[in-house]
């Protein structure tokens, strides 16, 4: 086990850039004007080919199949917290997170041009999007209509032409669609950002990096995630995420999603990491990336 | 602070049985049929009046403004995760938890008694409940709408007579308004049940409470979850579970929903509690309650 652990992390390759090329393809989750398109194009500058798939499990296939060379997804915001199955997306593909995309997110209330507030009675957007503006959508008391994607949803608004439906979903979305803003931020706190983590199928890792997200399952005993965390603090790692969700298939079983600041060719972090998987199960490093701290 | 948490855990008021008397009300959010109302019944016997209101938010109202003796709440799923909103409401109004009750949730996909299976084009159910049977969503790729109740749906589809409708609810949502099951268990694991928890207005915990739960913040400092879950561990305390949440407003700082086992009267448990508020940004002890161990 031992053995192997370090044999994972001496797979890793460093890279000085992540490598991008003229048709380098970056896949995210819905169609143009999608947050997640502009934290490809802001975390791969214009250049960057971006390839829209129909939702998040195909932008793990995109990167499993070979169609793309990236994939863009959310995994938490600051407001509705985390994007749950998406983690569950890590622990079943194996690719590799090599960079992470904090975008300011507004979601914005938008109609037909000749359509009002007052017209409204169903809403189509993502139901993260519909969870972050929950406050608003209370007292609207409209139908709400789930869409794999807050793109998506205003471009079903521009091509039913009906005043009746609304969509939620980025300033950059309405302008693509020549939709009108009717609320330009619906969202329940204006200080409203989402993170999304950059993915590749290889274990490469930018010069630099210096955060780790792992996942490992927890046995059930007593103090088993406090013998976790002291690994972290005896090497003097600083934990900045933990998220919990339930095991597949398991009553009230769960697996932990962690990040933490380190670099996997410290030697204090290749120690914590070999505590950690002597005490957890099935651990797994999913990729050290850089993060601004 | 110190002896303002010792009067908090002196407020607790210890019972033989929590009361429950023949005008008792016990507030859900849903109709008749939902798997709330399932857990009331299951927890306070069919004597109960049951109080079914629109949302979940609703069932902390009534009880604030007294319409309501007690209130059911999820918390958990066990293949969804958490309901996290209800996290949300639990820091937002000041309700104890008295209680928890486990249900087994089979979310059965239902359709008007003359229609079938390739009918449907529009499925409508809670959020939660087409979380849990996503799997079986995306096969399908039928329209999904946001309800605030999974028997709401099923009453729709009863009340809309268009066969290309269906609803995700209870096998005893599919009875009481008269639709056909046409897939008994769309969840995406057959092993799927629901945690509510049980709310009340003042400060009570039913004689033989073992577990306990609280709220806490923590700051923006290296090994603070490792000092509060150092408390457990010292006064040989179990933590069985730990949710974060991100703090309204405040971008990526979260606080914790964590529960353990133990009682109030305990000195170790009043140990544990006086150091975590030291080293926690208002910690709430949210209450006391029975649990299966």
């Amino acid at each position: 086990m031992k053995q192997q652990l370090l044999q994972t992390i001496d797979e890793f390759q460093t890279v000085d850039e992540l490598p991008v090329r003229d048709d380098t393809i970056v896949s995210y989750s819905g169609v143009p004007g999608a947050f997640a398109e502009q934290a490809a194009i802001t975390f791969f500058g214009e250049q960057a080919h971006t390839l829209p798939v129909a939702n998040f499990r195909e932008v793990m296939e995109a990167l499993a199949k070979g169609n793309a060379d990236y994939g863009v997804l959310p995994i938490e915001n600051s407001s509705a917290g985390n994007v749950e199955t998406n983690y569950d997306l890590l622990s079943e593909y194996d690719m590799t997170i090599v960079g992470e995309q904090v975008i300011e997110v507004n979601q914005a209330v938008m109609v037909l041009p000749d359509a009002s507030l007052s017209d409204i009675r169903k809403v189509y957007s993502h139901p993260q999007a519909l969870m972050q503006c929950s406050r608003y959508l209370e007292q609207m008391g409209w139908e709400q209509i789930n869409m794999v994607n807050t793109a998506l949803s205003a471009m079903k608004v521009r091509d039913d032409k009906d005043k009746t439906q609304a969509a939620i979903a980025s300033q950059r979305a309405a302008n693509l669609f020549g939709l009108k803003i009717v609320n330009p931020i619906g969202n329940n706190n204006s200080n409203n950002a989402t993170r999304f983590i950059i993915l590749h199928k290889n274990r490469i890792t930018a010069m630099g990096a210096n955060k780790i997200g792992i996942t490992l399952g927890l046995p059930h005993e007593s103090g088993s995630l406090y013998e976790i965390l002291g690994s972290f603090n005896r090497h003097e790692l600083n934990m900045t995420m933990i998220a919990s969700r339930p095991i597949p298939g398991r009553q009230w079983e769960y697996y932990f999603y962690m990040e933490f600041i380190g670099s996997l060719e410290s030697e204090e972090v290749k120690q914590a990491l070999l505590e950690i998987e002597e005490s957890s199960i099935n651990l797994r490093i999913l990729g050290n990336y850089r993060t601004l701290l």
